[in-house]
């Protein structure tokens, strides 16, 4: 999306005000070469309507000199926006100035104001916009004063504001809607064995344990033996024969790797932050030591004042292994890509509803990617798809559907319309919990076009797009869906499952 | 340790003045029986010096009545603190006052100083002190103003604060001096390969890339081939022969997990803190994602504001485990336990002299726990060395050492003493690096006596001692030895090793 997508059908008005300080005194410079610089930018075709349809763009309201200072009031509409008018005029008085060896020392920017339609709704109420100073509404127009200096106009803060008004408009219209849903396919029926909660059944037989934290557990002999059995059947059954090989994905994302995957305009509010010591000082840390060995508290503020934020734990899992090939070009010949990581967990702060296995802060998935041509990342997907169905079909033996809903990374992102692209966005396989008779989600797998190699500037060789795909496999909701289904008796699940998980370990007895 | 065994050997002096408040006047007691009470107290073996040595203990000063008012002054010795002698008093003057329908309302500390023997160093410069309002140093004396409410007094703050000036004063004798270290073993000499940094070689060959992060790195397909084959090669040579069995502990630790296993203590300057948002709610969140969208930059400062420290990431491994077994009796005959982890990462915030694979702040561990009687857990922890060191013998056919040093507890708690035990400690394996003659430790094997669970209050049904050990393999330490020892040719590794490998998977190419 380019900056200047925003606002194109709507009455916009901007009015700026500037002061440019030069290096002498202006007076060396004629009042009547003055005015001919300024007219000949202003006429039709000049540099301030220069793109505009003809009688738009911006016009010079005022100008006057003091000393070494030019005033300047600027009006533009939506064509030659007034910061851009600004930026191009001080270029070219930049020029002019030149040939009386007088430079431009500064712009001070005394106000800028936009003024445009807006209607009032009651699903949008606007807060605090960043860089804006006062903002007004009434009868129809939304006022901004912003509060902005020449490098935040030569940055298009004033554009990317304007662009952030849309998106907060459309996301306003969406709300309330539910998020895109379409059924693909749905398995045959299976027969389901249980019918309580597997995490209730799991706690009572010490397969599992809460552990110290928000939605987190430590999983015992028993279950851990199922999820290692999950990752072999993966690896012999997916993996493998499509050609996969291991790599190990950084777990701590900075904030650099979520501002390439777009993830840093939306998920704030379900990240675990990480933070950095500011010192590996032991005396800087001394007080903090003190106070915990006189109290037996932790000092949660001394630690806040001591430390900073330098990222996040893995949220998506593939984003950060993108930087192993950031800024590099491929030679052809090695498509199609096909790596998987398993190295870690991941994190996110999840909402009061936690529950059992099923929605978790702390979880371990094998994350999945391929990288190629358009074609090679679409095909390879469908591939992918009927692995996972044999496998869910005749080794998990449980039952469930897919469908085609919005992609996981503009949910990620906070955007939440209609997955209108045909090729480009996520499959979810979900399966009923007969215990309370839901659907959960336990499986994507997605076609994510050319959003990662551009992100991370990655380019291939021929010039082709290049594209990618990825698919999560969570162990926590294999085992939560195969439980609930099937019950903890592995005598009910499939033969071929039961060979492969042995007899599961007893270690534990308390009493 | 109890708090009571500090400045045993020290003169020093306690003086407190308080006010008791009482729930009505006490002009309802007599002078006559006021005077008896206290004098009661005060006689030899009253309540005031009750324990203390002849002549020793609490004495009170001065008191005053006014209105429902009772003031005091204690002055003691190290015998009965004038603190205890007040908790005592205020129990006592209870049971008096019921007499009368008189409760005690509240007490308010009005002053409380501390003064002994205190040597100056120029290695033990002391700082702000908690619950210190004022300190004095002269003539070989340190005075303390405290500033505390009777809260504190009953948790024991000043006994706690005198400890604490006990460490840092034998912190301080030990600072300059190296931690223990002493030789029990050294392997038949090897034949070196290679004379280059491993990591340099790997960079070279796409192995590794730098990541986003600080001393961070992402693993390519062959050496993620690599750590898999170390990690099959530990559960075949060791786990499967000596009965372990594979758990998931947790990765983000709260600080409940480290104030048990005593990391609390020390480990801040090292620590990667995990904060979570102070709410999900994305109104909360939308100034954060504005100002995101606006900018393209992190709104660090506001980020702050919004979460709250949690604990920290997985730094030793097995601490979160033992939550699995806290205050639970174990039946005797499920000993030995023995289970291991190898389900995320581990991260340090390490020193300036991070470098290449071998010191790094994410790294990847398995970690090895042993729990059982005594004996079980000291041979247990030979038996465990004796396997390993086939493994860095036939397998990795590498050159090593073994010392007996500081152990890790001690030295995560910032203790830095003799390991002047004889059982409880750690074996640390170290290897020389080629290129550079430094020895690295790649492995260590510690018995932790009954610390943990001590710590996590486990017990056994028969009462006797339960105790535990350790040991973390480190997949990056080993790969930086085997590596600098025998480089990144395959054909200079053992035949068994590379059977184990078999051809590392090329898939990347730049251009």
């Amino acid at each position: 999306m380019s900056d200047r997508d925003s606002n194109g059908d709507k009455d916009i008005q901007f009015q700026l005000k500037a002061v440019l300080r030069c290096s002498s005194s202006l007076d060396a410079v004629s009042a009547s070469e003055f005015e001919e610089f300024l007219r000949d930018c202003s006429r039709e075709g000049g540099i301030l309507r220069r793109g505009a349809p003809p009688g738009g763009g911006a016009e010079l309201l005022r100008w006057g000199i003091s000393g070494s200072d030019l005033s300047l009031e600027l009006r533009s509409d939506r064509f030659v926006r007034a910061h851009d008018a600004l930026i191009r005029l001080k270029k070219e008085l930049g020029r002019f100035l030149a040939r009386y060896r007088i430079g431009i020392r500064g712009v001070e920017i005394e106000s800028y104001k936009i003024a445009m339609d807006w209607e009032w709704s009651p699903r949008l109420r606007l807060k605090r916009l960043p860089f804006v100073r006062e903002q007004k509404q009434d009868e129809g127009r939304l006022t901004l004063y912003l509060d902005v200096d020449y490098a935040a106009l030569e940055r298009r803060i004033p554009d990317r504001l304007l662009r952030l008004l849309d998106e907060k408009r459309s996301a306003a219209s969406w709300r309330g809607k539910s998020e895109h849903w379409e059924l693909l396919f749905e398995s045959g029926k299976k027969r389901f064995l249980f019918d309580k909660d597997p995490t209730e059944e799991m706690l009572k037989r010490n397969w599992i344990s809460h552990a110290a934290g928000r939605g987190q557990w430590i999983y015992g002999p028993q279950l851990t033996r199922l999820f290692r059995t999950f990752e072999h059947i993966l690896i012999e059954e997916v993996l493998k024969p499509l050609g996969y090989v291991e790599m190990i994905f950084p777990k701590l994302v900075p904030w650099e790797v979520w501002k390439r995957s777009g993830h840093a305009k939306g998920i704030y509010p379900e990240v675990y932050y990480v933070c950095a010591p500011k010192t590996r000082d032991p005396e800087y840390w001394e007080e903090v030591m003190d106070y915990y060995k006189v109290t037996n508290e932790v000092p949660l503020d001394m630690i806040m004042e001591r430390i900073e934020p330098v990222g996040g734990l893995c949220y998506a899992q593939c984003p950060p292994f993108w930087i192993f090939l950031m800024g590099k070009t491929l030679p052809d010949s090695i498509l199609p890509i096909r790596v998987f990581d398993r190295s870690g967990t991941s994190h996110r702060y999840e909402s009061g509803g936690l529950h059992g296995i099923e929605r978790l802060d702390e979880f371990h998935r094998v994350e999945i990617v391929w990288i190629g041509t358009r074609s090679e990342v679409i095909s390879h997907a469908n591939e992918l798809r009927e692995r996972y169905r044999r496998i869910f079909d005749e080794i998990l033996d449980i039952e469930w559907r897919e469908a085609w809903v919005t992609p996981w990374f503009m949910a990620q992102e906070g955007k939440l319309g209609l997955a209108e692209l045909k090729e480009v966005g996520t499959v979810d396989f979900e399966a009923v919990l007969p215990y309370s008779g839901k659907w959960l989600e336990f499986q994507n797998v997605s076609v994510n076009g050319d959003k990662y190699p551009k992100g991370f500037s990655v380019k291939l060789q021929s010039g082709k797009e290049l594209w990618s795909g990825c698919s999560g496999v969570g162990l926590e909701r294999w085992a939560a869906v195969l439980l609930a289904q099937k019950g903890l008796e592995p005598e009910n699940w499939s033969e071929k499952l039961r060979q492969l998980t042995g007899e599961l370990p007893e270690v534990f007895r308390f009493l």
